[in-house]
């Protein structure tokens, strides 16, 4: 039941949002003592989510404010934990619920194709479910800006996958959108011990320039 | 009943950590909102802390990494919340309840003597419990390095108010010492926001040089 | 000349250096101070670069580590100003210094077709230089990975408009790279208060959704 | 000769801003990789600072906005270098420069008595001007909050090293004061890499409790 108070409708009672504003904390805990993600940080920056269990939006959701970005060679959460904080990755998992997916975190990470072949391979180790998307086949009216293009991406990745959200997966970059892959899991902070095992497992081969 | 884990004996358990954490993160957003506590932030910097239920000592309590500082003119949190991060404040909310309180957060902030008066009548307005130590009555045998004061300067803050944890109380400056002030409280947020209450009440006057 | 030190030869020496640091350490002050321009950082997040007179990579550029971000509404440096903190506008400015620009200074921002339009009128205004390319026309070797397509975006940048470098250009999307602005100038303090004064101005449109 | 600007009267021009700004910011940079000056890292937190050569006042002095505390165990600033972002040590330069002093700049740090005497062995081997105060020979009259006392500390400071600053120099603590030393220089940077090498240098005997 959604709750009322002075600040309006909610759908996370304050012991939740403690709750997940701690997940988050400990996430990123876990996520600034692994050197090897820094490399695999995207340019737009990595984001961990973490939804209430009856989210309706980005408000719901907590996250780090201003991404978690790299400095001194190592990942650094630019600001703290806050509800409301992401938009786009917090509102990828509310999409996803929607269509009946029971996962309640995620974090968004770099993506290429060297990269995208060997997370093929790992999930196939691990028997996690694997999918990606191609933005090339988004839809012409999902390009304007004033559309959203989040339902559809869930509901292409989720239909290439049996109507899972899959363990890992990623989208090639569509114009104006950088590649980017994501995992998800029930929970923050398992979410980010599983990202940093990805980041020391996988050796990047070295740019040429 | 204490956890056993992987990291040894522990007195918060991952639901409880996560509660604290969050908390304090909650905390630190009132704290970081409130320009107006920036002048109350002491030399030593401030922390505030939130103990486990059944906390043994500063690991089981959550409070800020680096403490909390001025930038900009305005609170700033250095690091992230994490269990262990505190020792002063720490010990005396640990030793505090040994002593039977059952407050579990408190936050410490500047003391002089224009505010120690203050303080004592707003504390009257608000039907709060006021105490103070003076810490030039400190046995001789506690201001050698190797022995710690904090149980002493409990002990006497408590005896001074019948047993009881003052809801603010302070201690005059000893050798070595800068006089602080500090609030404590049932509830990290809660004691936040009474801070951050107090120093918008409070006008401090100016110093002349 | 360039200097041999114990760390090598560089084309910084120490007193340059610190004036390169010290003006983006300044400029992120101007930065940090204005609200308005956080509507206007991009998601792969802004950076403020200054090239050293005789830069020859990004190692003589100073600029913030970890960029600047968006924390609690306002602009955030998440590192300190660092030689070598940046890659792509440090290597923005070395090129255009190679082909003959005078410019050591650069800010990249957000860019879409309404502030695009905006940004053509207010250079008008102002009698500043405006250009910009259209990343569709790249050639195709330029988007395989190895291959820096830095030197091909400035060559064409500046052919545009008469071999010089804009004051203010920006770049259409292309695929998995988003579409960003730039101002450049002599020096880093100028370009963030000519960066902020554009923040101010302008109203982006609200969207939609 | 000083400046005067839309600002108001300034002894510090833009160029010389920048130059101390980036000074400051190198010598963050050089304390931040030294994991063992945490341990030196007094409750009031370290500033470093770096005067410019006409200094008159804090505002024309360099230093670390919000001071460098300890985060995950390792120095870490809190916030951006800045002019004025310090009072007391700013003030302690300020003063010996007054009386004669050339050094420009200078960084606190723990004082405790096993590091007492091992500074002024440290300073022995070094040929290093070693000085110190007595805060218990203070005039009563400096005891007052409205009498800024760091006049009457350099002047004693500097009498007992024949009219120098000590290269290292410490006051033992006062009532409400915490005993810390400092360490003096010319540059800000060298400062810096010398206070970390002692930090390397010494090894605190480790605490009973």
């Amino acid at each position: 039941m959604r709750q009322v108070d002075s600040q309006g409708e909610h759908a996370v009672n304050e012991k939740e949002r403690r709750e997940l504003l701690g997940a988050v904390a400990e996430a990123v805990a876990v996520i600034e003592g692994c050197r090897e993600f820094a490399a695999l940080i995207p340019e737009v920056r990595t984001n961990i989510v973490y939804a209430a269990r009856d989210a309706q939006g980005p408000e719901d959701v907590a996250a780090v404010d201003g991404r978690i970005t790299v400095v001194n060679g190592m990942p650094r959460a630019a600001g703290r934990p806050r509800l409301g904080a992401s938009s786009h990755m917090a509102r990828a998992i509310v999409e996803a619920r929607k269509l009946g997916a029971t996962e309640r975190a995620g974090i968004n990470f770099a993506n290429d194709p060297h990269l995208a072949e060997w997370l093929r391979e790992y999930c196939r180790s691990k028997d996690w479910v694997f999918g990606h998307i191609d933005r090339g086949q988004e839809p012409a009216e999902m390009q304007r800006e004033d559309v959203p293009s989040m339902p559809w991406k869930v509901r292409t990745m989720m239909s290439s996958t049996g109507g899972r959200l899959p363990k890992v997966g990623y989208e090639t970059g569509a114009v104006g959108k950088e590649p980017v892959s994501a995992l998800f899991g029930d929970d923050a902070v398992i979410v980010a011990q599983e990202m940093c095992e990805i980041a020391r497992q996988y050796k990047r081969p070295r740019r040429s320039w």
